[in-house]
Order: C-alpha cells, then structure tokens, then sequence
C-alpha cells in the first residue's frame, strides 16, 4: 500500500467484525457524473476480500480469481462492504463480497484468493502481448471535449495503438482495441489493480457498432501474475453479438512480456435499428 | 421439463418463500464416489434461481451467464438451495445461489437471467465449431476398469475425437480436448442443460500433464442461445499453467452449427516434482 491516489481510494475501514468495513467510493474514478467505474467498484471489493481472509487466519494474500455482477450503480460517498468468508484454504480460500448503500446491493462477487509469483515464464503455455505502437504514437480514447472526459481518465492512462478505429470516431470493425494502461501518477501496476485494470475502457464492442452505453452483466478477472513495474500492454476484443448480448475477453501483459490478468464479461448491447 | 433423468435430477422443490429449495443430490450424476459432478450441481443452482427469478416477478426464462465456486463437496442426498434476488430488470435479473448440506456452503453462484433465441446467426462474430470425426470414430475419455468409470458417464455422453491424445493413455502436449458431448438417453440440450456440458469432462490440462485431480477453483458459464436438437461438439483447451493454476476455456456448438456455450475456468494444479 503507497499513499498513492489508488491506494487511498480503495482504503477499507474494517469494524470490530474483521468482515464489515465502511469505504468512501471516490467522485475522482467515475466515468459519468455519479457513476464510479466498475473496476474501481472491484478492486474495492477486492481489498475487503483480501483484509477479511486475513483476518480469518487466511495466507493468501491476492485476489487471483473474482466474479461480479453489477446490480445498481452506488453513488460516490459512503458504503458498507461485508464479505462472508466461505472456506479458508491451503492453496485458496472463498469468500462473497457485497457493496451496499442506503441497504441496497449495489455490486456483489466471488472471490478466490491465493498465491501469485512474479518473474518466472509459465510453466506451459503461451501469449504473447499484441505489437503496439510506442506510448507517444498512440491516442486517448475518444476525441472529446474536457467536460464530458470521465474523472478516472485523470487517474488511469489509456492510449491506444492508430489501428484502433474508433479513436478517431469510426468503429474498424475488427472489434479489437489494443494499448497501453498505467496510472497516471507513475503508480507502479500490483495485483490489485489489475482488477481495475481489466475494466478500465470503453466497450470492445464499440469498434463494432457504435450504441449508447453497454451495460456490464456479468465479469470475471483472473489474475495470473505479479506485474513487473512499469506500463501494461493490454487487448480487448469482442467475441459474438447475438440476441443482445456479447461478450468481451481482456488479456494484459507487464512491462516484461508476461501475461497479468484476464477477463470475460458478458453485456448487454440494444442495437440501432437496422437502417 | 421432460421425465428424463436429467429432469429428475434437478427437480428443485420450493418452501413457500418462492426463494428456498428442498433438493436431492442424485448419486447417477457423480465423478466418485459420493462426489457429484460441479456441472450437475451448477444446473441445480441455476433451477432454482430460475424458479425463484420467476417467483419474484422476473420474465427472463434463462440463465445466460453463471459464475461458481465449489467451497466443498456435497455428498449425494437431501441438500437446500437458498436464491437471493438482488433484481428483476427488464434486460436481465440477476442473483446470489447457495447450495448448503447441513448448514454448511458446499457450492456457490452468481446467476444472470435473460431471454435467449434459437437458430439465427449472430448479428455479428463467428466461432465455427471444430472439426470432429463422426461418434462412432470416436472414443471415451479413458480406457477405464468398469468399476471405476464415474456413474456421469451413463448419464452424458462424452466422445472425443480420436486426434486426442490422452485416450489412449499419453497426453499429447496441445492441452486441447474435442468432441461430441450428449445426454445418454437421447434427452435433446436445453439451455439448462448447458450448465452441466459446460463441465462435464476431463480437466484439458490432463492433455499436458497428468496430475492427480484438478479442482476447479472458479467456473463461468455464458449461455449464448438455445441450442438445436441433436448432439453438440465441444473444444476444451487449457491456457496459461503457471504458479500451481491453469485456466481452461470451452465452447460448445449445436447440431446448426451455432456457439451455444462459453465456458472458463481457473483450476488448481499441483505439478509432479521434476524428473
């Protein structure tokens, strides 16, 4: 824990409990007015699961595995989270965590907690991390006028490699972006964060088919690694769209080539009408 | 519902709260002695959360995505599913499942439900299932003492192509399983049915290395339409295996030719020390 913007955002505030802890969700990692990013909402939920295994007597200290689904957007400002740790483990340990304000469900997960390394190759396996174009060749997202840019754009930087269509306003159709993350204030990527990280831009679908906004259902993150310092490369591509939904897989990898994390979500997507 | 074992063995019984469950673990669904398969159990949870979706209100029919963890294993016999519905939306509802045994979690999940069609293409995306040999060129997962042979496979159906190396008893190092998966008694898929394909098989890592048994730490289920009648292909491929984990990611196609399913999961592996 550094005293980093990240860090004092996701701080959670434990009762006598071990398992309750009071959070303040903060306006500076929205992507609309009132609404926080979910993966901000995560690596939340993530550093309670993390603090209550402790506190059950669990020795793992990272999030490797988390489900989420995202019931109704809490508000920033104060919240309760309470995690019920379901099993303490010797190569993981369970737990459910839910965000509520005002007594409502807000955010609910599954998480798994274990041990990670850094550094080593897999022991099999293999993905290599997309050729993307140097840091000061790639773009913002979106074009947009300073008021409508969402506050966590000032926390997490997002560039995109010139072959992403869309940045520049027209879906490629490809359905793949592809760039580079990092936090905008030199923080360092750990394993927490990689939980903000794999939801962290716009929707993959959006070089597909420009819609109004596409609602996450459903997001699973694995983390696979302690990241190495420096910036994360990461790809994000659609999968099928079908009947109103798709679904979307995210892979990043650290500064030194090594697969971090990987997410699937499923969202919900209301298509134009055809023209 | 139909009168076929598969039907029987779901069969979920309200409490007159519309969201608790009477349940009875069937032994014919079992990967040992007294361990009933994590697929079987997740479309027992998925049931009941459709029952209880619809107890609340919900309109949507199916379970389209599912996230579960397996804390411990129930033992075959009487068991009781609690729902909790966290919405009803128009789109989609959403849900917390626990199966318990004696007070205790044994398995838990995250439920989205939603309408899902049959037949059409998707609006955009393609996944063209593998190229498998016809059944009857086929063999079974293993060349197993009858005695040891899980009650399951009376029950599905599981036949994979002969270009799969472990059959015979050596993996083949491409950590990829395909076939044709079935419900022995002819019963036709249905999106609940689904739930149980999505992990009705051989971990894809015995393709690389056997180990002994792989638990699944984290499974996600997508179901992406209703499958047409008639046996479905599947793919089961192992990713990344690094620090004493491994994902495996499986899809599964109809007899259209049409995904139906997506499945990963995160497993744990324990390495045989080096030779």
């Amino acid at each position: 824990v550094t005293d980093a913007p990240f860090d004092a955002a996701t701080a959670v505030r434990p009762h006598d409990d071990g398992r309750t802890f009071d959070v303040t969700i903060d306006p500076a990692w929205t992507i609309g007015p009132d609404k926080p990013n979910g993966g901000y909402l995560l690596a939340l939920l993530g550093r309670a699961a993390v603090a209550a295994v402790r506190a059950a007597g669990g020795e793992q200290p990272f999030v490797v595995a988390a489900n989420v689904q995202y019931v109704r957007s809490p508000s920033v400002g104060d919240a309760v989270i309470e995690v019920d740790v379901a099993r303490i483990g010797r190569t993981a340990s369970q737990a459910t965590v839910q965000l509520r304000q005002d007594g409502a469900v807000c955010v609910q997960a599954l998480c798994t907690l274990g041990r990670l390394e850094g550094g080593a190759d897999p022991w099999w396996g293999s993905s290599a991390p997309p050729d993307v174009a140097p840091e000061d060749a790639c773009a913002r997202p979106f074009a947009m006028a300073p008021a409508t840019v969402p506050t966590i754009r000032q926390r997490v930087s997002v560039l995109f490699d010139p072959s992403v269509g869309f940045t520049t306003g027209e879906p490629s159709g490809t359905g793949e972006l592809k760039g580079w993350l990092r936090f905008a204030d030199g923080r360092d990527p750990d394993p927490l964060s990689l939980l903000l990280f794999c939801d962290a831009f716009p929707p993959a679908t959006f070089d597909v088919v420009r819609t109004g906004w596409v609602p996450t259902l459903n997001l699973t993150v694995y983390v696979r690694a302690v990241p190495a310092p420096g910036p994360l490369r990461m790809r994000f591509r659609a999968g099928i769209i079908a009947g109103g939904f798709a679904d979307e897989v995210c892979e990043i990898w650290d500064s030194a080539d090594r697969l971090v994390a990987q997410s699937t979500q499923l969202t919900a997507l209301r298509l134009p009408p055809p023209a």
